[in-house]
């Protein structure tokens, strides 16, 4: 059974809202730098996929929030990547604050272009092998 | 048949990403802004609503990305709301450029609370009353 | 003597920090978000302007802070280009809120460069001349 | 002689703009997040200061642009506080990249209020001391 990747994100000043939490739209932007980190540990970043001639877009985004991360708290995140399909690839998210609760859950799909002329493309290997280590089927 | 709350946003050089494009996150940050000014002309604005002893949180937001926004160049959004349920409420938005292409379709569901506690209450009666303009059940 | 540029500026929720007013980093957006209507107004716009080969970055920013700035409220930039150098520009911008008081004063120099090499380049005549409305050279 | 204060901090996607580099505003934001870190290292950090019934705005800010920062370098940023006033604290910035190139000088200056009134106060002796392992004091 593979681990999830995890990255872990201390929550900015800039990035609370007038609730004194995260913003909503955040939770999305921390779903972003995740992904930015676990393509680096995959196979070597964003600008090496570009450099390879790749593209990614994304698809699909759904988020369902659980609870509310603090200004100054460290978020866990744990990303898991549940769907290697032709052309796209599911990401899974679970967001914890530091005493284990559950921030919130989402899903991401992502779908390889052609940077030109923006048109789905197969996955290539080097991204299906990169990614491998953290693929946990999703069971429904 | 209600018409759509109709809200146009030019996307602003610091929105967009290296692709070139409204960068992902923001559009869920676009959905936002349009609901502040959707509850602005529902019942007077969101400082209003916590005048009167009522929050929102966001439960769930879903995003399904059909096109790209360019730099500079002015999007509609078109806002329903497809469910007035007892303490939530779900809105739907259709994102669109200026030749009509639809850009993006999402939903979102807020919930109610009692800002001291931040436990789920009752959608208050002017709540519903004044979102019902724009209140177009979802049929499925 | 020329009249300034005038932008609105609606706070958005997203831009607001947890002291409730809008987050000093903000008014540099906000200057950002400014600078591309008048230059909109001026030469048609950034994208225009890197059509024509000119590219242009920012060299320097200060900001003096005056007032605070509220969550959904009105606030009215006012800009003028207070030099026209060889290769760079200078525009000061004053922010006021609905009751006129002001809430920021600031400047900021842009120098063109040549997307290709980055270098300095002299400031091309249309761009001298589409700014020209809205120069108020600064008095020592 | 004091040595600065340093924060390392990742570009990340959503901080870059369309010319492909850290956004100019984005430097304002990373001079607020080093200083959240350096306040932290100081006396607790900024909720700790909150607790202690203090707070802080930020009076004035200047940047000047001497470089560019890439997506998903690191940038190194180095804090010495530059003047310890009665009321208020001047913050001295540089940012390098990896191979030590200047990137941005910067100085920003805060001023201690009561919260409640919103009224100039004198710093308290534990800020004072807090920051006083990086108090480089301006040769001018």
């Amino acid at each position: 059974m593979a681990e999830p990747f995890i990255h872990r994100l201390r929550v900015r000043y800039s990035e609370c809202d007038l609730q004194g939490v995260l913003f909503n739209v955040n939770y999305l932007a921390y779903i972003d730098h995740t992904i930015t980190e676990m393509w680096r540990a995959a196979y070597g970043g964003y600008t090496v996929m570009l450099g390879r001639g790749a593209d990614i877009v994304v698809a699909e985004a759904n988020l369902r929030y659980r609870g509310a991360a603090r200004f100054d708290e460290e978020v866990v995140v744990e990303a898991t990547v549940t769907n290697l399909g032709t052309t796209s690839i599911t990401t899974a998210f679970r967001f914890f604050d530091a005493a284990g609760e559950l921030l919130l859950d989402a899903d991401i799909r992502h779908v390889w272009i052609d940077p030109a002329t923006r048109a789905k493309v197969p996955m290539p290997e080097w991204g299906r092998e990169g990614l491998a280590p953290w693929h946990v089927p999703a069971t429904e």
